[in-house]
């Protein structure tokens, strides 16, 4: 990346963090043993990788034992659908993982409304007698929106005392993908009611491929990885020493500068959300514009190809998306921007625009200004 | 790591080469896009991506598309079964992951003999008209067996193709964990045999928590972890770009220094083995004299306390194993040397001294006199 470079896609991918990658630097080609190895050196190492871990538990109001390290948000969300086999519960805006999971047993789908939000009585009017698992991502990765996620943990709080007071002993959880809140959001797991949840190191400017699954201590996980019997059984092989090392330090770092990080990332966008609506009045900002991701705008120009645009903005230095990095590879429309009801010529016409450590005041200026020349161009050719 | 310590323990983890390490790093804050992503710089981060799955393709004689980039051995192992539903073969000898995976389906567990070689004769004799897979490891773990690979291919091959005859579609594949041959072995896949291949970075000197799973273009994989369709839909998640770049180069400066390596890293455990022999006559040698790893020295010490001797050696800077680091942490007595026949005064005896990179005549030889010290010691303090 040159310096001329503006990325405005940190929804997708984030750079590691210098101070992370000193923290996993050792890890590496010196402090290199297999954590269960028996001498003292491979002792330390397994000191190491425990103090991460309640490094991470700690960030998010859990105890060490309740975390499973994983591969990733994936891996996670996966190994959530395992712990249970009944009807599940999800809604039509989630990641691919959370749907295709979900397709695999029982499932109801429910509506996001057009500001994308699911809410505890949509959640509460689909729980059936024999729903065990409800999975609502904390922010969606594309529009931003911020879900109630303790009015669902209510709707569901309610389900469990009806259950319990009736003798019936069918479970019932809530899971929620936080990737995108990391850093970002409140991650308290009782705050948030979750008994279930999913972060990605790679979302917060730690390593890629380093996850971890909360569970809170009544959830039994059933695991899809068997082997060698690490993370307590529930998910084998060797330790990823240096990686979750560098996720525990990035949590650290996140949560050190989440409230002026926040701020910042709001002024930075609210910024640039008032310099393209101010150029193109016909503009439309998806999402709930309060309860929305600090740093995400996701905005369509209605007759404007995004695909073309995104080309357009590349050729200036400009790094932006058109929906999910996985949607966006297949060539498909998102299914997010179809479920929260755009129109094809809307959604055909949008851009996701998210902030993060490498945004400032000045390259944040030159790509309002940038992205506003490019979406003229666009509309004069389309004129022609 | 001192220099004065004598790391023997190769087997259970390797230090990340120094040039695995260059290679990796301008992936993590740089070249930090995400490969799904539609703009110039994150579809170069692919096309890298594609070139080291195709330098780890061409390693092991096979097409890039027949690799899924995983998060280690456990993880492939646990794929390769997900390939069938059918009854399983695997041997007494095999890693907790193969044993494990076997387990959740109708299996035959064969015995190894007391060299631990799984002999083609003792698969075809346990193939039944159900069998599916078959699971061998190319070399042992513990004891450093190579097994006859190409023997047990053969016995595979005229079940396939009786089956082919009388019209029979069921599926037979031969899986093989190659992970502890990776850059010792000839991984040819053709060569071997093999329709099934797992290797893992962490143990040639790359990343841990990196590893492949080779399926041949006729086998089906069904997936473990559903998402956002990355390797080809059958293991989704944000490529570990960093990590299989890495394994990449790892596996391409073993391959260029295999042979060299091989010849250096037997006359290293010769020499070892000649001089612990001299000084305890006693002493057994597991495992297949010949058709062993180059670097593996199995050798118990009848009546010594394996686990003591292991804290000895440590406090004289000479770090070395009693099993697989992962029995060793259970304290449990290892399963190999169970099933090769081993009494258990000897199993308890047993150290496994594994060399590599880390291992040079000097310090081979100053750990042969340490470890001849710390065992006459024990021997003297148990005599009394």
């Amino acid at each position: 990346m040159t310096d001329a470079t503006i990325y405005l896609d940190h929804a997708a991918a984030t750079p590691l963090d210098r101070r992370v990658f000193l923290a996993m630097q050792p890890y590496f080609s010196e402090r290199f043993y297999n954590p269960s190895s028996p001498y003292a050196p491979a002792l330390a190492v397994r000191q190491d990788y425990d103090a991460a871990k309640h490094v991470l538990a700690k960030s998010i109001g859990a105890k060490p034992d309740e975390l499973v390290m994983t591969a990733g948000a994936t891996e996670s969300i996966n190994l959530a659908f395992n712990s249970v086999e009944g009807h599940v519960i999800t809604a039509n805006i989630e990641h691919h993982a959370v749907l295709k999971a979900a397709s695999k047993r029982p499932h109801t789908i429910i509506k996001a409304d057009k500001k994308g939000i699911v809410s505890g009585e949509a959640v509460q009017n689909a729980i059936t007698p024999k729903t065990q698992l409800v999975s609502i991502a904390l922010a969606n990765n594309e529009i931003g929106t911020v879900q109630p996620l303790r009015d669902i943990a209510l709707a569901i709080k309610q389900e469990r005392e009806k259950r319990f007071a009736n003798g019936d002993t069918t479970p019932i959880y809530l899971h929620s993908d936080a990737s995108q809140g990391a850093g970002l959001l409140d991650l308290h797991v009782a705050r948030l009611g979750a008994d279930l949840l999913t972060l990605n190191a790679g979302k917060v400017y730690g390593p890629k491929q380093v996850g971890l699954l909360f569970a809170a201590s009544h959830v039994r996980l059933s695991p899809q990885i068997v082997g060698g019997g690490q993370e307590r059984g529930l998910r084998s092989g060797t330790e990823n020493v240096a990686g979750v090392i560098g996720f525990a330090r990035a949590m650290e770092l996140a949560d050190a500068s989440r409230k002026q990080e926040v701020q910042r990332l709001q002024g930075l966008r609210d910024q640039l959300e008032k310099q393209l609506q101010a150029a193109f009045p016909e503009a439309v900002i998806s999402g709930h514009l309060k309860r929305r991701l600090p740093g995400n705008l996701h905005i369509s120009f209605p007759g404007v190809d995004a695909e073309r645009l995104v080309f357009a903005l590349e050729m200036r230095g400009v790094l932006v998306a058109t929906g999910s990095a996985c949607a966006a590879n297949k060539g498909t429309r998102s299914h997010v921007l179809t479920a929260i009801g755009l129109s094809d010529e809307i959604a055909d016409g949008s851009l996701r625009l998210t902030l993060g450590h490498l945004s400032d005041q000045e390259n944040t200026a030159r790509a309002a200004a940038i992205i506003t020349e490019e979406v003229q161009r666009e509309q004069e050719r389309m004129a022609k």
